[in-house]
């Protein structure tokens, strides 16, 4: 049996490829696994069958057999354990991989949802032009550390990874939100994830979803 | 060899066990695994010779023979996985622990360092007094669905976790907030957590490396 997992039936993002769902479509097509998707109204996220799978009613979750998951990075790494093509084979390259796993979910996203929060639910408050600068500059320094680690390699640590696939996940959200310009390195890194077949194959997946939403 | 982490020569929480060595600590301390600590300062913090095994320049890191970690929630699971009695025996139990790992860091922790950034960061600014209402409703919110999805069960899925370690670990900084008042599910759960031994040895550690820096 294929996986299912679950994906926004109209995507807020209007098909940019930056809800969560994309990562875990992106790792499974970068183990060539099958899955099905079930897409959810917001107020089907809301509701009981739901908060079952994933208590705090978001997208994506997934499910296999007798086994049901949430949280993306959770996803994924249950995805890279049980195939091939996403964890290093020997045991410490296997441990710093899964450590860049959690660098990007726990150091490096945490500010770039700020910068969204700051925008898009703090956008029409009073302190919100002068407070974004605060915002921008936590961002900034963080994304300079992150663009000094990587240097002039390819990749992360060695071969792409999925801390890679989750890495360049959350900088597409940066580079989305008009900030990846100001480190090159970054942006030659996300470009680099985004011209691989098995994230474009995701991408279209998923935009495919929305354009069908946007004709009804 | 035992393991080596780091730790902060003088902690900014001024001993009260919030700083992120502290979870790394609780693990070796479930597992019985002994270990060393190297103590830094801020300066040496930004050194490259600490820079080079922490790219962001923080605290815990992980040293262990040819290994070298960073990410407190990296460094739990790789000592979940070595050692018995942090993680379930079955595969998909196994997968459920995992995914509370990530849910604590991923989606709980967030808002609770926003509540912190806001008071530490911007307790001076202008809109600080007027903008606290925003971030403590969007963490109530977390911490509401969390207090849901717990409801009257002792740990969050079956037996206690390295999951359980990382939430309740994430949650004590809400606590320290003073914010879990209003979610009594959550403060008894955190308070069995804070009374196992071995939380209880390694908060004594982390108190000893303050009271004797103070000392000083």
């Amino acid at each position: 049996m294929s996986p299912t997992i679950t994906a926004f039936e109209q995507s807020p993002d209007r098909g940019r490829g930056l809800a969560r769902d994309m990562r875990v479509r992106w790792a499974l097509e970068e183990v060539g696994q099958p899955y099905n998707v079930r897409l959810l109204s917001f107020a089907a996220m809301r509701e009981p069958a739901h908060l079952a799978l994933h208590p705090f009613g978001q997208i994506p979750t997934y499910e296999e057999d007798d086994l049901a998951l949430f949280e993306s990075g959770s996803i994924v790494l249950h995805i890279a354990q049980r195939h091939g093509g996403l964890l290093p084979a020997g045991a410490n390259a296997r441990a710093r991989a899964i450590t860049w796993m959690f660098a990007a979910l726990n150091t490096v996203e945490p500010p770039i949802v700020d910068l969204q929060i700051a925008r898009i639910m703090e956008g029409d408050q009073p302190w919100y032009e002068q407070r974004l600068p605060l915002v921008q500059a936590r961002l900034h320094k963080r994304l300079g550390e992150l663009s000094g680690c990587l240097g002039h390699a390819d990749w992360l640590d060695g071969a792409f990874s999925a801390g890679d696939l989750l890495m360049v996940s959350v900088l597409l959200r940066a580079k989305a939100a008009g900030i990846l310009s100001e480190h090159p390195k970054l942006a030659a890194y996300v470009a680099r994830g985004e011209a691989r077949p098995a994230y474009k194959r995701a991408f279209d997946a998923q935009l495919a979803v929305f354009t069908a939403a946007s004709a009804r």
